[in-house]
Order: C-alpha cells, then structure tokens, then sequence
C-alpha cells in the first residue's frame, strides 16, 4: 500500500460530473488501501473568469488583490471534491494554501514555495482521511494569500509529494502519457513509458505543456517520482494497471530506463530571430546588445555570435514572436547606433526543432546524425546550440512538420525500444 | 471627521459597475478626510451559484466543506473591490475573515462572532489605508473557515464597527430607509429619522427584511449606532447630507427621538395557526405539547392558551406557513391521542400584524386604540400577543392590508412628526 498525491487539471475537475468522477477514482485508491492526497486545480475556465473580473476594472490590478481574488478557484474546488468524496462514503477534509501551512514568500501572482507543514496531512492519511489540498496557492509571512502562477496546481502537488514524502505523484491530466514527440505532428509518436528528470526537464523548457517546468524543477530538487497519465480513462479503473500506466518521471537512470539516445523531439513555433550585422568586434558587445533588450522586458532564447568581414561580427538571437518587433524597435532605435553596427535584420518565420536525451552524453554522433536527418529533406539549419543533452536547430517554420518527422524517424523514435 | 464603516449588499456589488459604483462613494468619504472601513457582501447571486454547485453534487453535504465554498464569494469582492479603490488613487487592502482575525465558534454555516482583532484595522485607517473585509465569514479556533449564515455581512459589518469602536455602522441597501410600514402596502407610509434600537429589533424579528436580526441584537449588545441609507442615490454625493440620511438606530432615546408613541406597523403573511381543542387541563401540559413539536424541528411563533369547558382547555400557536403539515401530522398522530385531546383544527389563512413602538412602555390604551381601529373595520381578531413595547395581533390573511393601513392611520404614521 502506498502514500501518493493526485494532482487532478482544470479540464478533469470541469464539470461537476467530472468532479463526481475524479472522486469516484480517488475512493477506488483509498478503498484499495492507499493513502491518497489530492490537490484539484481550479474548474476549467474559473480562474480566467476571475481575472477577467479584476482586468474589467484595471489593466493593472494591484497582485495581491489578484491573488486574493485568484486563489479562491482552488478553494471551490478542494470543497466540492471534499462534498463528492463524502458523498462516496469516503471521509475527506479541504485545506487552502494556509490552511495547509503553505509558506511562499511574497512574489504575489508568482509566488515560491519555501516550506510545507505536512504533518497534519499524514495524521488525516493516518486516520483513514483523504485530505484535499488546494494548488497554486499559498501563504506568504505576513498572512497575505499568494499564487504559484500559471500552472501552479502541479508544482503545488509535487511539494506536497516532497513535504510528505510520497512513494509518487501521479499527475492526471488530458493526455495520456509523456510522447516521443507531439502525435499530432508525427502519426507514429509514442508514449514514454519512462523519462528522466532532466529530459523532462529540457522538454519542459522546450515548451512541452504537459508539465509547468517548475513542477519539474521541484521534482528534481526533492526527488519526487512524477506519474504523467490522463484522468480521462473508463471508469472500471484497475489501480494496479494505472499504477504502471502513463510516463515515469524518474531519478534512477539504470533502472527501467529505456535504451533509447534520443527520448524525444520538440519545437517550437514562436521564435523570431533578430541579426545585428556589421558590429564592430570589441569586449562587451554582447551585453552591450543583450542589456537594451532585458531592460524593455523581452526575453531572449537562442544566442549565437558568428566571425563576420574585416574585424566586425555579426550577432544573432532569438525572441518570442510576439515580441519581435519590440525588439527590433530597440535594436534600430538604440542599439545599432550607440555601436555603429551595419544593420539589424529580423526573421520572424522560424522555428526551434530540438532533440533530448541523456544518452548525448556517452554517445557520440548524435548531433551529426541530426544534422544528416535535416540535410537529406534539404532543410537549411540557421543556428545552433547544444547543452550537455540537448541539441536546437533553428529553421525556416515552413519546414518544422517535415524537421519533426524526419528526426523522430532517423532516431527510431517510431519503433517500441528494445 | 469620524471613524465609519461602510456596509454593501449583494445588489450594491452586483457588477463592475456598481463595484466602481461603490468605490466613488468610499473614496469621496475618504478624500473628506472620514476613516473608511468597507465590509461588501458577496455580488448578488454568487452565494447561490456556489451553494447550488455543491447541491448538485449532495443534497446533504458537508457544513464544513460549504463554508469553505461560499466564502469564497465575499473574498472575490473584497479583492475587486480594492482594485477599484487602487484605480482611483485611494490606497486599499483586502482581507478575509481569518486575515481580519474574526474568530467565531464551530458552527458551520451559522457560526456566532466571538472575538475580532481589530488592531491591524485601525493601523491602516490610520496610515491613510481603507481596509475591506469581507462580511459573513472568520475562522474557528481550529483554523476552519466558518460563515454567518444568511445576512452575515450585516452582522459582520456592525461587529466590526464595535471592535474599532466606530462612530457610525453605515448599512448601505436597496431601500433608502427603516419605513413606518411597507410602502407596496401602504403608500402614505414615511421613512424615519431615527429609530430606538428596541423598536428596530421588534421590527426585525417581525419579518421586516431590511436588517439581519443578529446584526440588530449585536448593535444593541455593543451600543453600536447604525444607519441603514440607500446605495442607489446618484453620484454627486454631499457627505454632510448623507450622513444625515436614511434612518439611525439609536440607543439614546432622548435625543432626537420622534414624539409618536407607535414607531411602525409590521406584519407577516407567513403565519399558520393550529388549535388543539379539549386538552385535559393539567400541570405540564404545554410541555407536552410544544415538545414534540420542536423535536420536529418546528418554530413556534405566538402561543395562546384559553379556559375552555369542563376542566378542559384550548391550546393554539402560530408556526411557519411552510410546515403547518408537519405540526399538524405530529399534533394528530402523537399529541392528541397521547393526552386525550378532543380535536385538532387549524388555519393558514392567517396573517400576523403587529405595533412596534417604546412610546407604548409609558402610553396607557394604545392596545385600546389598535383593537378599535381593527373593530371599525370590522376585522376579526383571533389570537393576540404582547411585549413591553410591541402587540401582534392574528386576523384572516385577506384583511392583512386593510388592517395595516387602517392602524398606520389610527396612530397618526402618515402625518409627519410634531
């Protein structure tokens, strides 16, 4: 018998026939024997209705109303769940963020877990009591409510796996598994039945929605075994099926792992990239370059400096696509002048195509085996960069469908693992 | 310029309009330099569609896990609401019942204030800050989230203004005033000045729906002078007149008092009355009766017991139109055979109108003048009751209006006052 948290989506908590059917699963694991905690985010929709509410009166809302207005989507939630469990025969209790004695600091609408006071939730697991704890939010020093952000229900659920020390945190969501790469891009994508925590992690970053990267992050800080499989299975559940089912996010590298080098491919549509030609070559220039763009708030992803004519270089990045012209505005109106660089050209029709695997760092060939895969479709590569399991190539976006095949195919990603 | 706070229905925040609504009126109170402490209700309908989420799921759920729902509503509006305040220069900060430290017992769904730490209140008004609490809410000592019940905020508001020590408790609602009487009954009916806070009280408990009885018993426990005044006055608001408005509730009876001896005429539509005829006149008996009927869970209203023929007696009470059945059922199967009654009739063709006025402690014939007045009109009168300063009378339902006009007239309501 195990200790696990469920940590159930916006769409699995949508309706209250939907709720009614996550507590019907949640009373199966109790009934079973297992010690379950639950954290449900808010029902599908609420969250945004709420912030509408507030964006009606002000663009810019003070964050620690947002936050006292936000928090209470969970709040409903973690109570009708507790109403349904009951309603089961199964005893069930609702805590919010403070009530659980969840200390964030004081980063409203982003707010940081710094600690969790646990022990009440193992006493309920230990009374025969399923204890339903709201995601996403928090209590910072001073008694003001806080949010975790977007995607805060499943960094709250693995904290509450580490406080508690679960066996593992089974996340419920809309897709049934960890995919080699997005099945609605290449028909013969497969289900992972492992990942490791930094594969994960690096699809994470790379924009796969499945998990908040910070939940990932927390994952691999406190060694917490993170279970991805879908709430949206019949209701005849075989808990010792389910419990093997869905994606394995896992610490232990030689247990189970599968042999693959490459786990997974993923991509990205909203990169524009930005070329500052011409730049004359001296110390400092990139943060000369990098320091305007960070001050007008634009992150930047992919950086690559080249070796440009007659000791000048040519400096290139890329941005999110909605920030492109920002960007470029900064570029063309400061940057550009103050260095006495030649031009700024931008390209907003490019995509980031990137394979992850920890099998990059003993193998050897892999980013030339990528680099083939890309050549042999005639697909120009115009940047690159790499981390130690990692490799992106930025292409023209027209191509990225045909990129996203071609490799998933030329690591045998669309064959089962041996 | 005085230390106030300002109560506001459900109507008052019933969008972002009327929130923004709210926000003008706080913040002119606050630019004259007033220190403002707002406690608004729910927006109108919100409590119901959060309790009938949690029907949906369990006609009998849980009173803890409905607390912590329905709470939820309040915080949205106090969140809302200082963004609004925030839009317009005026700095504020939101907080719920635990935040404000209003602990209550452990009656969910009806819990009774038992203390509020105000101290934090009053560091903000004075630091220039209008603090929002949410009404109908605290936290037990166990950390629960608990409500007031139906009407809270008002409660909420006025226990709050006794913990600050506020001069004025302003209760802003959709009717601009405390009434002699109904205004759809009697159409010469006039608001009033000022009200002693016992004949508000018996005209609370009398059905009037303006105030929550509780908030009126807690005004009279801790001398807090309320005034209820209509939210819907138009924009251009002159504090001095309004402070001057609506109708107060007072404590000191000399001052300002209005020489009419009968304050107003309530009365109630939702009446049934049950006559148990040829009780066996012995100790005990009305325990006998009126035992089974609250273990049934029935309120009872007036009682009257007559002398009836041959050491026998009659025995009648008023209950709820709504569970007249029920007293019947239980009054037939269980009480009439068990003390050998002779018969059990009853009527809920009967209404209950009542004189509600302190003048009445040091008046000598007012019942006079009210039975005569009902006579002249030939209205039957079939049960009577009195208090201190309050008589009831029981007529058939048809007369209700005729006879509240024709006592509105005999004691003079629709003249102003000398």
């Amino acid at each position: 018998m195990s200790l696990v948290v469920h940590k159930y989506g916006g769409t699995s908590m949508g309706s209250i026939e939907r709720i009614k059917s996550v507590a019907k699963r949640v009373a199966k694991w109790h009934a079973a024997g297992h010690k379950v905690i639950v954290v449900p985010s808010a029902m599908s929709g609420e969250t945004n209705r709420l912030l509408g509410l507030a964006k009606e009166i002000s663009a810019d809302a003070d964050p620690r109303e947002l936050d006292q207005i936000a928090s209470t989507g969970e709040q409903v939630s973690v109570g009708l769940l507790a109403i349904a469990l009951q309603s089961l025969g199964v005893k069930a209790k609702s805590y919010t963020g403070w009530q659980t004695g969840i200390k964030t600091d004081s980063s409203f609408t982003k707010a940081r877990i710094e600690s969790i006071d646990a022990q009440h939730l193992l006493d309920d697991v230990n009374n025969g009591i399923v204890p339903i704890v709201t995601g996403f939010q928090g209590v910072d020093s001073k008694g003001n409510i806080t949010t975790l952000g977007r995607g805060g229900s499943d960094t709250q659920a693995v904290a509450v796996a580490a406080a508690i020390k679960a066996d593992e945190c089974l996340i419920y969501t809309d897709v049934d598994a960890i995919y080699t790469t997005d099945p609605r891009v290449v028909a013969e994508a497969r289900p992972l039945k492992v990942i490791s925590f930094e594969e994960m992690f690096e699809l994470a970053s790379l924009g796969s929605k499945v998990l908040q990267i910070r939940s990932v992050e927390f994952a691999g800080k406190y060694k917490v075994p993170v279970r991805v499989l879908s709430s949206f299975t019949e209701h005849d559940i075989d808990i010792a099926v389910e419990s093997k089912s869905g994606t394995l996010i896992t610490f232990e590298e030689d247990e189970q792992m599968e042999q693959a080098v490459v786990a997974g491919i993923a991509f990205n549509r909203d990169e524009a990239k930005i070329t500052l030609r011409g730049v004359p070559d001296s110390p400092g220039i990139a943060y000369k370059i990098v320091g305007p763009i960070g001050e007008a708030n634009v992150d930047i992803d992919m950086i690559v400096q080249n070796i440009g004519e007659k000791g000048t270089t040519d400096f290139s990045f890329t941005v999110h696509r909605n920030e492109f012209k920002k960007a470029m505005e900064v570029l063309e109106s400061q940057v550009r002048p103050a260095l006495g660089a030649k031009e700024v050209v931008g390209d907003d029709k490019v995509c980031k195509v990137s394979i992850v695997g920890i099998g990059m760092r003993s193998h050897v060939g892999i980013a030339a085996t990528m680099f083939k895969a890309l050549a042999d479709e005639n697909i120009n590569i115009q940047m690159i960069t790499t981390s130690e399991i990692k490799t992106s190539v930025l292409v023209e976006d027209k191509y990225m469908e045909l990129a996203v095949r071609a490799l998933h195919k030329a690591f045998g990603l669309d064959q089962p693992p041996a």
